[in-house]
């Protein structure tokens, strides 16, 4: 029964973190953007796109996330009900074993959702590091 | 049984949204400081804190948020492990119907969340516009 979770943040969120570097308690900004009525698009819908863009396949991406097909599948419905445009290209009619990639909006939105986070963190730097500070374990 | 949900974001959350101001369906960009080991603060733990500051009691916040008083005490234990010194400070001994209010040290994370939050926010605006577009109903 003993727990091995890792305590490091996963591999996939260690982008970015140059305003703490150099530390294993390094403060993150994860940032997410709330449409109204529509949910939200937050780390984990990003990269599972990311994932489904590089493994071209759904299947594939949602057990390199170590999530079921079926999550994955509602997370990429909840973006097709969020945008205009499809953001998720299925081949082969859309079926399981067929493969995925993202369509252009698909790609835009990525991209933008790394641009807000890159552009969040960079913004908040100084005031991370000041919040750093009150933790029980800054160093 | 009809939902009588309000589509408007909660009053709490309403500051800070000049970036697409004049709108129902405005994009919201949401914060989380990850605590590499120790969690994390968000919006709820900070909205829980405010309220207790508000209200001097954890019990009133809670009933305010909507959520139990034990889910208020773990939010609030959960932040006394993370941080040095107390953030909460309880008068009577801590018994549930005793008052409660924030130390020096929660009164100045509240404040550094926030400013974190409105600093991400306003360095973002134009990337919540292109990310609007490509919305459903971007109005």
């Amino acid at each position: 029964m003993a727990a091995t979770r890792s305590t490091k943040p996963a591999p996939h969120l260690d982008d970015g973190a140059d305003e703490v570097a150099d530390d294993s308690q390094a403060l993150r900004l994860m940032v997410r953007v709330a449409f109204g009525t529509h949910g939200a698009l937050g780390p984990g819908k990003v990269r599972l796109l990311e994932l489904i863009e590089q493994h071209g396949s759904i299947t594939a991406a949602a057990k390199a996330m170590g999530i079921s097909y079926r999550r994955a599948w509602l997370l990429v419905e909840g973006l097709k009900q969020a945008f205009r445009d499809p953001v998720v290209a299925t081949q082969h009619g859309g079926a399981k074993g067929g493969g995925a990639g993202l369509t252009p909006v698909g790609r835009e939105i990525v991209e933008r959702y790394r641009t807000i986070e890159r552009t969040a963190r960079s913004a908040v730097g100084a005031q991370l590091r000041g919040l750093k500070r009150a933790l029980r374990n800054s160093g």
